[in-house]
């Protein structure tokens, strides 16, 4: 399973807009980055808040053949949101989350947020990659992009212009010896 | 007085590793870069914990020439370090000590941290350019390159490897309409 972190931050590092939850302060470049990135991942894992920000767009997407597993301390909470072998609620580790999507078939995983479920799967050395949109913009505040405190070390992979003043930064995923 | 922001941070937004003070994190690459950038530039602004920090090399750079003055609270605590007319220790607004520059013939200002002075002199709207040096690192801790909550915008300048995998961006500072 080869498992890649996409998201999109503002320079100074806060995948939000200070409190407010959700990627809307992202630029239409972005946008269009990211529909269609995914669409080259055939399952998908994000975290309980990430999932009720992007409710109707995750389960479109499901319902269409990508499956999806959502992070949750308490699975049994979403027993009436779940599509059997589609979308998936799960409080699992996250090896144990890659195996249930490998035991599916699935080979290419989108890891799609917050920060919490980004380091809960930076801590158990599974991310290969990170796809990080830069936006031309400082917050000084808001949802940062992992949640604990790590020393991991990427190599560049590309840098691109989106569009306008976005960036896109690939990176592999090292690890500090 | 035309200002430009120059600071190293981890991709996550860190200028420091965790707790750390300094930035000795930083790659060769970048000590390389920041060497010659400072040579464009005729005084420097900063924060009294960036002073501490790089105190030998900050008073050689006032000695040889470059106007220095350190944002503290309590200038009286430095008196002894001040040095007439070449490192001065001031409790004035970002603008006093801009307009205190222009009366010494200095006409480009190195803003180099940290954070509060960061915010200090974006608050009050007198940033025109950010160089940031992206290692390739994630820290999920340390000191943020903003103090303060901000909405700004940025245009991108110009994007530079650095060498390695250590990328220069550099932007125009706007102001969100």
């Amino acid at each position: 399973m080869h498992v890649t972190l996409i998201a999109a931050q503002s320079l100074d590092g806060y995948i939000t807009y200070h409190a407010k939850p959700g990627s809307a302060f992202t630029s239409e470049a972005d946008k269009q980055h990211f529909r269609a990135a995914l669409k080259q991942f055939d399952c998908r894992v994000m975290g309980s808040e990430t999932y009720r920000v992007t409710r109707d767009m995750t389960r479109r997407a499901a319902a269409a053949g990508v499956l999806v597993i959502v992070v949750t301390r308490d699975p049994s909470r979403y027993a009436d949101e779940a599509l059997p072998g589609r979308l998936l609620f799960s409080s699992g580790s996250p090896g144990e989350i890659l195996v249930q999507l490998e035991q599916a078939g699935r080979k290419r995983c989108a890891l799609l947020g917050g920060s919490k479920t980004h380091s809960f799967f930076l801590a158990a050395k599974v991310i290969d990659e990170i796809w990080l949109t830069i936006e031309p913009r400082l917050f000084g505040g808001g949802t940062r992009l992992l949640d604990e405190p790590t020393d991991t070390v990427l190599q560049l992979l590309g840098r691109e212009l989106l569009g306008g003043d976005t960036l896109l930064l690939r990176y592999a995923v090292g690890r500090r010896s």
